[in-house]
């Protein structure tokens, strides 16, 4: 720790300039801070010795500082003064560097890209066990194409923008599959959306700050943990066993923390399948009414969970936001989901989702819609007996090509097999041998906020064929055994 | 000014308990705090003071005061010391309110839903001149839909979500369009968007802080003036004349702040529809360059602006971020722009706009993407000649039924009449007049950052049919009488 070196870094003060004073002296550091001059850490005089020293008020010295804190140029705590900001002498905003290494400080951390990942499409030879897509068969395509047919034609559809808290018809008809569900939703409390994603974006800049702590799953959606990343919150995470979340871990937190939100992905929870129990949601919900915490229940496959029990919404629609989407019951690419939210915040979040995009998609909504009213209960169904399908296709293939000590979580369906490695298999290293053999999967680290996964992986089921499914598990099966006989 | 009640207030420390003592502390100050034992703006006492009180170490008491500020309960000053923080007992993050009574602050000021209003279709028997939306003649939903039928049956297109950054052969039909024009823009460069508006969003938020200064025009379009204030970021307004934006202005603006961008919409500026002359455009990027700013350059009428100089990103693809749309060209509905941005900074954005919505509609934009190689241009000559047409129509409308008083912005064209009453007149009481005889529009203070714009109001010609654009002018002029004869 260096302190200021006295008195040649001195800021000059002109009491002739029209200049403020505290500008002079804000300017002058800031230069001697730029330049080098004062380099990062260094220590700068309390105000009141700088203040006697130039003869100046003490206030004024304040107000120079507090400046320089605001452009990020030095740094304040309390009981150690004032230092030049470690960052303020890498990336100068002056005019020798260009404006890109200026930019205010952006942390992704370990999640750059998932989302990115889990979107794009996989051009190549390997078998993807990648993105929770919906299986190409049974195929909603025929239908749907003729619902946007019905609808293309019609400029009130298509050349407008429309409302941006959804298409009041679609509203209606979200609200009412909810109502089936037991929840107490109205239209008004629908918010139409690009997707479930886009709520989480929503709900992580609107209810929290950077700073601020949240709950959320170990493991989770690693598409939630890079929002949440760069929306600056800390995520606190709580373990899921075969039950759900472990509400008890909740409790205990709620004893010394104060979280903005608890996210939480109840049925057939991404990436382990499990299906939180009657109890626990009871139990969750409550313990968020007691700590005046909200929820975010995230329920994309909330579909197809047929056994599961009721929304956590269901139980109090003023503490719980749910999220869902038609990106897995019908197509990824119409971008179309929706939040629910109680309506002392819906205001909020609908200004935030007109910043995003103004509205969704009229032209999409309006076909979905159309949608809705014709083949989409029995694409449903046809979907749902598909991937049930499709785990048994799976689990015979992993019988049949695994060694027996990898373990493979036992859940009531959805498109995920998460898979338990034993400890001297690291899923990293299993990747690699996988994609040399023409497969490839997300690995574990991507789910878990902090620390975990090191042994896990994940497989989606569902973005490949049946026959590649099986292929899939096969070629895995001998990267198995080639690492192990390493 | 209080000082903590001592000794009531002191926290007590148990020192057999698993409890850390700083977080003792810390609960205890904290419910002094939300029960009102402690009212706000009550001084605490410094650090070393407590410490020995208590007899802990200081930094036990400097660890505990630091959580209070996390937690938004304290506020700390240098050379002020800690004091309740004025929000603190407002609104308790404690368990006697509901959650969403401590939400962290939120200020939408002035413009809470013009974005709303922008994208909302007006239902009744106004003639509203309020959306810029294209003419529903000519119409491109025959080939539009047909565009979408040919790509509707594909699964690559509709069952994935595709890559965030767009569509790969959108993006080269983008960038070799804006070739055309003089940029020198790769397909590599374009990000697709829902719409230029997101664009400003993710601009807003990626190169910004909130508390940055940043530079708008005065007027400027409503919806960046929401977006700016949602970000926290705050608009230095200058003024636009014939010429486009006081260039002037920005320059002595630079000569003193340090804006993080300038926002600019150069080409049939909305709402005044000036034009900024290549003088203008060339100094501007030059000013921009030398103060290390870079400029975000809003471009959703560039294809009605056939005389326009070449765009500020032909002059400068490093220092200008070029922002358009499909909105106004082919559909609003359909949610459909784009951006281009230097290297340096693509993958801040991409990140960003994947915690957004993960990616653009891919059926969305392969339709888009067929459309553009069939009737786009043909489409785009034919809205121009329309639009030119319409303000034909609408100027003798006004030359008949408007007051000479009344000054309609002479411009290249687009689809916005700014109009500025006489001194006597302000818009809103014109609006009012003007909604009793059946005609509505936006006046102009939603335009102006700070203040500005009571006697100026903005009419879109193109959301209405030709007969409704001379009977609205008509009623509009009604008013007026009206309104004079008060």
């Amino acid at each position: 720790m260096r302190d200021i070196g006295w008195p040649s870094a001195i800021p000059v003060v002109d009491r002739t300039s029209i200049v403020p004073i505290y500008q002079q002296i804000y300017e002058d550091l800031r230069e001697a801070i730029l330049t080098g001059t004062l380099p990062e850490a260094t220590r700068l005089p309390p105000e009141r010795v700088l203040a006697d020293r130039l003869g100046v008020n003490r206030s004024t010295v304040v107000h120079a500082y507090r400046e320089l804190v605001s452009a990020g140029l030095i740094e304040q705590r309390v009981g150690s003064g004032s230092r030049v900001a470690r960052s303020a002498t890498h990336a100068p905003r002056t005019a020798d560097v260009p404006w890109w290494v200026t930019l205010p400080p952006w942390q992704v951390g370990s999640y750059p890209q998932v989302l990115g990942e889990l979107a794009a499409t996989f051009h190549g030879e390997r078998i993807a066990f990648v993105q929770g897509v919906p299986p190409v068969q049974p195929s909603p395509l025929g239908e749907l194409a003729a619902s946007f047919a019905r609808v293309a034609g019609d400029p009130d559809y298509v050349l407008s923008y429309g409302d941006s808290e959804g298409h009041a018809p679609l509203r209606e008809a979200i609200a009412a599959r909810m109502r089936r569900r037991g929840c107490a939703i109205d239209a008004r409390d629908v918010l139409v959306l690009t997707g479930s994603t886009q709520g989480i974006s929503l709900v992580a800049q609107s209810l929290a700050e950077p700073g601020d702590e949240i709950i959320v799953e170990a493991p989770t959606y690693p598409g939630a943990l890079q929002i949440f990343q760069i929306a600056g919150l800390r995520a606190i995470p709580v373990a899921v066993d075969e039950g759900g979340m472990r509400v008890d871990h909740v409790e205990a937190i709620l004893r010394t923390r104060r979280p903005r939100f608890i996210y939480t992905m109840p049925s057939l929870h991404n990436p382990t399948g499990a299906m939180m129990n009657a109890d626990r949601r009871e139990r969750l919900v409550k313990l968020a009414e007691r700590a005046r915490v909200p929820i975010v229940e995230d329920d994309p496959y909330g579909e197809f969970a047929l056994a599961a029990p009721p929304p956590l919404v269901s139980h109090s629609p003023n503490y719980v936001l749910y999220l869902s989407s038609f990106s897995k019951t019908i197509a990824p690419s119409l971008r179309l989901g929706w939040l629910t939210a109680p309506r002392t915040i819906y205001e909020r979040l609908l200004l935030r989702k007109q910043s995003y995009d103004m509205a969704t998609s009229l032209y999409v909504q309006a076909g979905v819609c159309d949608y809705l009213g014709r083949d989409y209960d029995e694409h449903v169904t046809r979907l749902r007996d598909e991937v049930t399908r499709r785990r048994v296709i799976a689990r015979a293939a992993i019988a049949e090509h695994w060694p027996k000590a990898m373990r493979v979580s036992e859940t009531a369906g959805g498109f995920y097999l998460w898979v338990t490695a034993p400890r001297e298999t690291r899923a990293r290293a299993l990747l690699d041998a996988a994609e040399r053999v023409g497969a490839t999967f997300l690995f574990g680290e991507a789910f878990y906020a902090a620390s975990g996964g090191d042994h896990n992986f994940r497989l989606a089921i569902t973005p490949v064929s049946r026959e590649g499914l099986v292929e899939g598990i096969a070629r895995i099966g001998r990267a198995m055994t080639a690492l192990a006989s390493r």
